[in-house]
């Protein structure tokens, strides 16, 4: 049996632990044109004067200002035009005392003169300008060395190279760069049960494709590293001793996730321990209590837990700061924002919590907070959430109201133009891609209802008939034909729900919160009442009723792959999988919002791609409007 | 002449003209390891289950629940495990009545069991497992398909792939994606002044360095765009027409700037009208009056002015938002804050105002925004301003105390820790390299005092004697030597002030606002009083006492360049440049805080470096600390 972890460590001394672990890397030159991002590894002091000369700021006449004194609109002097200076071009004459030169913005001003007059207050006349106003000596110059001086200090060592310094670079002629050398860091997954993705998966022996290679890859980039993934190890002492010596010698960190198989895990805690240091083991913080910190042979590591959105929220409270720190980029200041919880939420487990939340603005713009809880091993979490709220230990409850601050996952993380939350839908999966930023929650309408009256929600999707009665404005709908999706050609000839109750037919179902599965029960409740019997009794024998499935193609692909015989479904999944149907009635799909959403512009924007209110006429437009 | 633009378009009616400029952008498929940043072209449906299979979410034993109704610690009941799966294993029993099966955390559930109990809550003796908790059926276990189920819409088209986008679509084994392809943007910098960084420079020939190629191409990177720098071309038609042709061809915008030379902005003109469409000429914001909108070639085309800080502010208040739209990424958000206007602004031209503005927090962390203008020609305001205030065209002063808004240069930018306003020197140049984020404005001891009373910076650094009093707190400082800098070997024979009033030497002094001008002035003053006359009389005995240059080593410079004799400045320069020194005496440089910042952590962090008291010691200490 694996270790126990009895002794969880503090999250501040895991970050101060991590803090003074030594992470070095190098400095190297790079070509200004690929500085971008980088960090300046040395102070630039400026090597020329910029500009190099006195330089006309304007187009117009350079003049002896004495020349111009006291000249006004009403009172203008004459001067004599003796040449012309364009950018780029050095002066072929001298300002003498009573005599112009035309200039261009940007010429070098020509000696004798000390300023430069507008073109807009002269006016010329074959060789004779008549100048409007008097100018004071530097008046449209700059004068060479007052942009940037040589010998002057223009950007300090650790600055971070964007746009703007790449422009004052340019204008000092620097045409490279010493920066510093992002650290590398090795990825490195374990488990017996992981695959790339891209090769075949055989989930009978509970394979499952591996997130956190390329999740953590990622995340080193956004954090300033430079990652090294390395082969996937399984259970093999012997292989993950040789790949994290690899990765040790070639990487300035190295991070492992998993594994989720006693095994492999503790290899790795084996490795660590005999040839390193193990630092910490375990930390008390949710999720992510299995944390190690240490060295192997001398490089530091950090192993992260398996499940992604665990190994994910882990890196970036505690790898992430260390890697930008590595990489000498400043802590990422507008990753964190406050707002309200829009529910609230209980917890009493003593340790700091990370929790996953999800943002939605209401209404008035402001910004609502509300927790993504899939359950740890869920990966679509991690798209559901938006940042991380931490939760002190002690912390008991939050309520509903309460300002909280949330941790963005990035700094570019925007709340959706519009959450939604019900029944899933073919149609509307067409609609959601003409919205720009929708997040759409398949949780089934009964969900749906229910978030939507807690008010996280914009608008609510419900398929079918409803109970509870709430408050909510309709932005239209369409209809579906549902009913009982079977093999091609129908093999066992099933006609309806009396089939499924008289045989032994392998039904799947789908979940309570779905609509479709009201609308079976409800056709069931009909056969009950016909045979005069309970719906139970009636459920009772039909095998499979409590195998439910989530999505609207759950049920049928099990038909499809031969797992069962009869699923609940739709009428529009039946040719795409290549599968005969049995429509059992048509139900409506309503699109409603909360009535202090409805104008929010996103809601707005989903009612104006929903079909009239003549739903079946509505459907046909706009399954012709797709092609 | 060049055409003068009468008829300014306004700045909205210019947002709208690109607004419609169509910029077609393909699609393309990249490896999920190279997807970062990029945006989905399609939507992503789910290909498979996930999890392909029931798996446990705890290591623990896999039951059939109704064995365990009824157990609680004091009543457990015993089962007998008949086997084990780890994760990766295909289960070889099944979990009969009366049986356990030991299971990992992410393994199969095996046939026959409907829930998994914690190892926790459970103890074992060789086959015997006493379970002290009853389960419902279906705890411990991810049910195949509930993370997402096959069929399901994951992402949506237009998804900015960041960590946790990539994680899922490595659970749906997806390893390569089909994304937007950037915008390919053309970039010409145009001017017969112009040279390339890294070449050299003639600057008797009004050369500059072309800071907009690199500086708009940098930004069309950070915009989601794809650049491709071109050639600079000068004030040549046929040559210009080439590369234009090749551009709008190659890309699927082009943006030139400049040209400050008349010729070449005449061209660019004649081009657009006669090969495409010119739609805008002018627009009525400052800066970039001299914007160009239109098309060449049927590609659209987009002029900046050539002055660098007005290119790249025109781009991003225009383009930016083009050409991340084009790239199918959605507005930065988080680029705009509040702040408190730190001084009064008055400003009326009647047209828009970009006005360039840096940012520092006061004492008690609230963030003040002050006007950076150095003139537009500038390329160090590049860096000294954080981002932009937009003022409309009937804003006449912008109070001090007033709130406005900024658009900050990028989401990452934030006030620097420590800001500065005074003297220039080499010792505290070194210094700064030290802090964090430091922003060091050069702009002389008067200034500093100045701008330290006006309640802009957090310290001000002053050399010599100074006049105004201010409340400060001295945080510490150092002394330098002071005095005149000549050629190697003093062929003049130069041993002080008067064998500059005494002889026709070309003297470079330093302006008003430095603490050396300061002392400089002083022993003049001494020499007149020792003469029985006046300071002015014996500065117009001084060849070039007008004659001032920018930092502390630009005067030696003139005198390295041949340009000069002699030059006011600091014996810290005499041995880099090779040249020799006159002592002229010693002044104190002290490094003075407002006293309502003295305690910011960046001020603390600098006084923590300056020596003690002691001036002449402490220089000794750092220097000896440097090497």
């Amino acid at each position: 049996m694996r270790k126990q972890f009895r002794d969880l460590a503090d999250p501040e001394d895991v970050h101060a632990l991590i803090a003074e672990l030594e992470i070095n890397t190098g400095t190297e030159t790079v070509p200004l044109a690929q500085a971008r991002g980088r960090v300046l590894a040395e102070r630039i002091d400026a090597g020329i004067d910029v500009p190099g000369f006195d330089r006309s700021n304007v187009d117009g006449y350079a003049v002896r200002a004495e020349d111009t004194f006291g000249a006004t609109e009403a009172d203008p002097v004459e001067l004599e035009q003796v040449g012309r200076v364009d950018a780029g071009e050095q002066p072929a004459v001298t300002v003498e005392p009573g005599t112009v030169v035309e200039i261009a913005t940007g010429a070098v001003v020509p000696p004798g003169a000390d300023a430069v007059v507008m073109v807009e207050r002269t006016a010329r006349e074959d060789e004779t300008v008549t100048v409007r106003t008097a100018v004071a000596p530097g008046d449209g110059i700059m004068v060479a060395g007052s942009d940037v001086a040589a010998g002057e200090r223009t950007l300090g060592p650790g600055t971070e190279l964007t746009a703007r310094e790449i422009g004052l670079l340019s204008a000092l002629g620097v045409d490279s760069v010493p920066v510093r050398s992002p650290p590398t860091v090795g990825v490195l997954s374990t488990g017996d049960e992981l695959v790339a993705p891209g090769n075949a998966l055989d989930s009978d022996a509970g394979q499952i494709y591996d997130v956190n290679s390329q999740t953590i890859a990622a995340s080193i980039e956004e954090a300033g590293g430079s990652p090294e993934v390395y082969p996937i190890v399984g259970d093999d002492f012997p292989e993950m001793k040789r790949v994290l010596t690899a990765a040790a010698e070639e990487c300035d960190l190295v991070l492992s996730s998993g594994s989720t198989s006693a095994g492999a895990a503790d290899h790795i805690y084996q490795l660590i321990d005999e040839h390193g240091d193990l630092l910490r083991h375990g930390v008390a913080v949710k999720p992510g209590k299995p944390m190690l910190v240490g060295r192997f042979e001398n490089t530091p590591y950090i192993g992260l837990p398996g499940f992604p959105v665990s190994a994910l929220t882990i890196f970036r409270h505690f790898v992430a700061p260390k890697i930008r720190d590595a990489a000498g980029k400043p802590p990422r200041e507008r990753e964190r924002i406050t707002g309200e919880m829009a529910v609230t939420e209980r917890y009493k487990e003593g340790r700091t919590r990370l929790m996953p939340v999800g943002l939605v603005e209401d209404g008035d713009g402001e910004l609502l907070v509300y927790p993504v809880d899939k359950g740890s091993g869920a990966t679509t979490s991690l798209v559901d959430a938006d940042g991380t709220v931490e939760l002190a230990p002690e912390t008991e409850q939050l309520d509903a109201g309460q300002t909280v601050e949330v941790t963005l996952f990035s700094a570019d993380v925007r709340p959706p133009e519009l959450l939604g939350i019900g029944e899933d839908d073919p149609l509307l999966s067409r609609l959601l891609d003409r919205l720009d930023s929708p997040r759409y929650l398949s949780l089934g309408s009964r969900e749906g209802l229910r978030r939507l009256r807690n008010g996280i929600s914009d608008v609510a999707v419900v398929a079918g008939p409803t109970d509870r009665e709430v408050e909510t404005v309709e932005l239209g709908g369409w209809s579906r034909e549902w009913g009982l999706l079977v093999p091609a050609d129908n093999p066992d000839g099933v006609a309806g729900v009396a089939d499924l109750v008289d045989s032994e037919l392998r039904f799947v179902n789908r979940g309570r919160q779905s609509g479709l599965r009201r609308s079976f029960d409800d056709a069931v409740e009909r056969l009950a009442d016909e045979r005069g019997t309970d719906r139970a009794s009636l459920t009772e024998d039909i095998s499979g009723y409590t195998l439910t499935a989530q999505a609207y193609e759950s049920p049928p692909r099990r038909v499809l792959a031969g797992k069962a015989d009869v699923a609940l479904g739709l009428r529009a999944s039946a040719e795409p999988l290549g599968l005969a149907f049995v429509s059992l009635g048509t139900q409506s799909v309503r699109v409603l919002a909360a009535p202090d959403r409805a104008e929010k512009p996103g809601v707005e924007a989903l009612e104006a791609l929903l079909p009239p209110a003549d739903l079946a006429d509505g459907l046909a437009g706009i399954e012709a409007g797709e092609h």
